[in-house]
């Protein structure tokens, strides 16, 4: 039976790392809310007072008669299926922490935007957003990255002059979630995203690698692969970049 | 050989879910920071380039060979453990997504007074901070406290009379997080918190079990459990009450 992806049909936002899993695995999926009649049946997972286990928020992922919310838990229930992930349980639950600090990033993202609250546009709260950005990109950005860069450094199975993974030999959803992580900082914040990456040689050997990957390349060059909008995480304010 | 948890020694924080939880299950566990010499060793995880596997921050815990970051990802290796979670893996997830969920919920409480970024006082953003705790108080917490009691309405072993639990028919560890959380927003919101709680019986049984829990108990009458302060995840400045 086909995985149900159900998020957001007009956004990458969190759902994107999900898509970019099972794309890569070549998985069998329905992008449910994308489908006529899709956004209704998303949301009977919270109107309906007969699902006894509602996940908070999307993405969730329904697997037959399993729901699970929360994107990196997803993924870490996806990994051994797609074979997204090594066998071993502590390479398992490493992946599981890269994924969670990724989700951390991924708000603090969005946070830029949206300081004050997310029930507000962002013409609202703009002063605060603009002293956001300045601490996003002078210190957040460039931690998280760094710290990237690091675990890629000190990863042994890594060699010169072959694609880095975060994990062991081989690519694992971690891995992909760099890449649209790399992707979403150069399209919102493409002039403070080019300076650190300068610095993270490995980071960006990550993104080329996922890039030129058969699936992959395949997926984003479909109209599957949603373009980067000013409803997303990840959005493109010039004043917002410095 | 005893856990390890490694958190900032002087603020309950993040690191308070995962102490509850060691505390209920009566393990053998070393708070290492607030020991002579731990904050050092804490460190070291950080600044020691032969760590392969570097936690992008604290809480983590070492248990022998493993490190383990991210506190829902904690509990999750320890739940079984220390008997904190159900036997059934469906039942594993879901505590995990709901802790997931509580994750989500602590950065939301924390950013009510940090808007605008994390190394800046308080005191540097009390303007941002007055926007973001309204829409905080209005709707962010009634939205996570409200799940937390449908949750708690659905689970079909709860039975009037008896603690209800989260998840099947006994203690788990996302239990002892939601006492927590009770516990912190009547410290930092006292007022806003009284409205929303007046109408999440259930939670407030919850909270009301594992208080009379005879280890937590103990554990809260003991030294060992720090007092909220201005330093920590829940703060109480009055302005943000409303």
């Amino acid at each position: 039976m086909a995985y149900e992806l159900h998020y957001w049909p007009s956004i990458q936002g969190r759902g994107e790392f999900v898509r970019l899993a099972l794309e890569a695995a070549g998985a069998d999926y329905v992008d449910v809310a994308r489908e006529p009649g899709g956004m209704k049946e998303m949301q009977s997972y919270w109107s309906d007072e007969s699902v006894q286990r509602p996940p908070f928020a999307c993405p969730f992922l329904v697997d037959g008669k399993r729901v699970i919310g929360h994107t990196a838990l997803i993924l870490h229930y996806l990994g051994p299926k797609l074979g997204l992930v090594g066998a071993r349980e502590a390479d398992r639950l490493w992946t599981h922490e890269i994924q969670l600090t990724t989700t951390d990033f991924i708000v603090e993202v969005h946070d830029v935007h949206h300081p004050v609250g997310t029930s507000l546009y962002y013409e609202d709260q703009k002063p605060e957003a603009l002293r956001r950005a300045q601490a996003f990109r002078s210190e957040r950005m460039p931690k998280y990255l760094r710290w990237f860069e690091t675990i890629l450094e000190r990863n042994p199975k890594n060699k010169a002059g072959s694609m880095p993974h975060l994990v062991g030999g081989k690519l694992s959803y971690v891995d992909l979630s760099l890449f649209q992580i790399v992707e979403g900082l150069r399209y919102a914040f493409p002039k403070a995203s080019a300076k650190v990456l300068k610095k993270t040689p490995l980071v960006l050997a990550v993104h080329g690698g996922v890039a030129r990957h058969k699936q992959i390349a395949a997926y984003l060059a479909s109209d599957r692969r949603i373009a980067f909008n000013s409803q997303g995480i990840f959005r493109h304010y010039p004043e917002l970049d410095g």
